[in-house]
């Protein structure tokens, strides 16, 4: 049998290769990284193929497939979303993706996702607090502290400035575990055993909360005048995170409407309700925060392009050198047209 | 760095793999087995969430994600289609596909799926004709010889008796490498000059051409009365085999019309043209051949269930003992809520 050609080889970034590129680079670092690939692919958002991410829902949780393309890379991530699944010592959320040629249709990258979404999310997050949140913002509410809870402080410390970081959870052994996790990072770090408590003071409140039972983590007298709201856990049909009554006095801004619609938290308002995309404030043709008073909520369901972004990053140092492994993937016989003879010449038939 | 538990390792069956479990079951009995699964999931097609494939176009080609779920496995498979890729001497068609479990989201198979492709498109073109096609058939005639046509030949000779094939393609070489392929099968190989000449006293005709700019391969004087047309290559939209003629002489079945009307032959008819469901007919509840005069037209264009199928087959034979690589894909901290402590304690941050 003989040695599949490179072009059959598809370089495989695993968890450990993962683990290992955020630790080379600095995980402050590589967050600004991916938000500068988020920014540079929101200010040309409209060379994007864009669609609602394919979702297959059951009982329990849903399974996606979040394409994109801007017509010379093709990008897809595989995510999926069990809350329940911690209860059986696994993920809630597990996800890889791939990178392909549009010109051959021949993948280029396949990558673990699951950190790398953590990432982004955070990334992506600290990105549109940049236009939307006050100015000297220094303080922020974390409500939910389960696994993407860490990367969206130290993306808001990395981007935004944030220096205290106020964490809530309703258990209070998730608090524990965040706080413990976050110590030795510069942040100021209070643990609260209330949401109204956490709240206190904060200028940016953020909910991750991964449960649908607990569908109102904040109500309406919790959210008061010149706060940005960062609603990262309200993402999927009948999952969200803030009453109503907050979404009706909030400026909303979103990452991709037909998706949002679907799966944001305004999915509790008209389907003609206004909202701003995210992208026309990145690219200087909408108005992110208007009023220092005012309250603007990024309403974020996660969509493709963050995705490609963050893949496009990986692959940028594997060409540079990172680590991977090399995959033989793709049959790819001498005579393109004799998938046969390579079985043949493989004596496989 | 601890080792990855086992829930975090994905069984990955290469292209070298896949070949060796080829050569080890053999080719025919592979082809029989990938029909049997098939035949099976066709008898309970209602069970699966069912959607048409999503494409992303270019000038050049096609790239899609094709997923289906029956409940209880979720299975998508990434396929692209570039005729213009033979000139520089890569894959018209790749993919690969994966197989998770709904339970969890966890995925638990991926696969190479290049050359599994090409064995599940070929043992349901000959489901298809067990079904539909005149049952003394003995005679086939292939036109087009690229890496689909071996793979034709052999599913029709070992699940519908076919002993002779007539091949034609526009490209004498590809009909040489075809003849040269098959000729230790047990086959009688009649190579042709012309698609006439192929198609003279073959009760099946085959087409499976790849590229866009031959778009009628069959013209009406060249189908008679009963035969069973296998038209595979006609796949997307703008790219058709058959003259118009010949669909409103012939009873036309097809997998999933959603997906048929976008990319099959049938896309030159009306909307509401009359077609049959395969499924219902393998499930017995609708006619297959009702007349031996008929013609038959089985408008393949691959159905994601297909691929489930076949990944099923793979995963089987993988938990029999079929070699497989382990792929550290799936990021599993000891603590699920703990993404970020696993980063701490791997020294990445």
């Amino acid at each position: 049998m003989t040695a599949p050609s490179d072009r059959a080889l598809v370089p495989f970034v695993s968890v450990a290769q993962m683990m290992s590129l955020i630790g080379r680079i600095g995980l402050k670092p590589m967050l600004r990284g991916l938000a500068d690939e988020i920014e540079a692919d929101f200010r040309r958002w409209e060379m994007f193929d864009k669609t609602p991410r394919v979702a297959s829902h059951s009982d329990i949780g849903v399974i996606e497939l979040m394409p994109t393309s801007d017509g010379e890379s093709y990008g897809f991530k595989y995510v999926n979303g069990h809350p329940g699944n911690t209860h059986q010592g696994l993920q809630t959320v597990t996800a890889f993706g791939l990178l392909a040629d549009v010109a051959t249709g021949y993948p280029i990258l396949l990558s673990e996702m699951t950190l790398l979404t953590a990432l982004r999310t955070a990334a992506t997050s600290a990105l549109a607090a940049k236009y939307l949140a006050p100015r000297d913002a220094r303080c922020m509410a974390i409500i939910g502290n389960g696994a993407q809870a860490e990367f969206q402080a130290m993306a808001f410390q990395t981007l935004c400035g944030i220096t205290e970081i106020r964490l809530y959870d309703i258990d209070p052994a998730a608090t524990r575990k965040c706080a413990e996790n976050l110590r030795n990072q510069g942040l100021s770090l209070v643990l609260c055993a209330t949401a109204e408590e956490a709240v206190q003071g904060a200028q940016i409140i953020t909910t991750c909360t991964a449960d649908k039972q607990y569908a109102t983590i904040l109500t309406d007298n919790m959210v008061g005048a010149g706060v940005h709201l960062n609603a990262v856990g309200g993402d999927c049909p009948g999952k969200t995170e803030l009453h109503r009554d907050i979404l009706l006095r909030s400026s909303i801004f979103v990452e991709y409407p037909p998706q949002t619609r679907i799966e944001g938290e305004i999915q509790a308002l008209e389907a003609d309700h206004p909202v701003t995309e995210l992208w026309q404030v990145v690219a200087g043709r909408a108005e992110g925060r208007r009023d220092p008073a005012g309250i603007t909520l990024f309403d974020s369901v996660g969509f493709a392009i963050e995705d490609f972004s963050a893949l496009r990053y990986v692959l940028n140092q594997v060409r540079a050198g990172a680590e991977c492994d090399l995959l033989d993937m793709l049959a790819d016989p001498d005579d393109p047209r004799d998938l046969f003879g390579m079985l043949l010449r493989a004596g496989a038939v």
